[in-house]
């Protein structure tokens, strides 16, 4: 394989690991955004969420409680984020789904850029409609 | 309740709802960062993904796969990051689980602040080993 995460599952290339179960492992970001920043995958490959079924989504995400609370007291954070990039425009560099944990502490520099708006009168009921539609499918 | 989700899931306080489950309740967020931008929530309460179950987290995100392939195709978005903050420090505002789904086109100027580093010798094996110990607990 070419994904660099199907070879860290596979112990092809070393990693810090802190997780491992049949359908999901888990290790340290080699990049870390924060002291204790973790990476969360699928051990089968997908490249987006989306590209996933409920079910192996369920088995991953299961993981996160007890690995939040573990990371927490491990490195004394106040709070955490957990971060899933799908696709280059939302900043995904590894195609191979992973849900960052990002341990947080007051004044870190870190967090989302929040430029929020409001609906224009009807676009908010024409989403909704349109999300309806397709989950209808 | 005081809680203004647990008030939207009980009908109390009007919202664009998108998707509804026994364990799950998804709505357009009222201050969109981006056309599209939905909140999945947990019907029950639970101030942050720790006090969850492994099982209602599976539950309630086991939704988001049709629901991110919808809002894709409803927006025309070329991606999207799921973000879910745990915490006053990481910018949690409303103290009930939500999962913020945000659609993404080019140069929308959003994304998370990644000012990422190295761990200085011996400090990652620490955390591995903090946190290995914490899970088996």
């Amino acid at each position: 394989s070419d994904c660099v995460f199907c070879r860290i599952v596979a112990g092809e290339i070393p990693a810090t690991a802190v997780l491992s179960t049949d359908c999901a492992f888990a290790f340290l970001d080699i990049n870390p955004l924060a002291d204790g920043h973790t990476l969360l995958i699928p051990t089968n490959h997908a490249a987006t969420l989306d590209d996933m079924t409920p079910e192996e989504v369920a088995a991953v995400v299961s993981q996160l409680p007890p690995l939040a609370r573990a990371l927490m007291a491990a490195t004394g954070a106040d709070g955490y984020n957990i971060l899933q990039n799908n696709g280059s425009v939302a900043g995904q560099v590894v195609t191979h789904v992973h849900f960052h944990i990002i341990p947080r502490v007051a004044d870190d520099g870190l967090g989302f850029r929040w430029n929020a708006g409001l609906y224009p009168e009807g676009r908010a009921a024409e989403i909704q409609a349109g999300i309806k539609a397709e989950l209808a499918g």
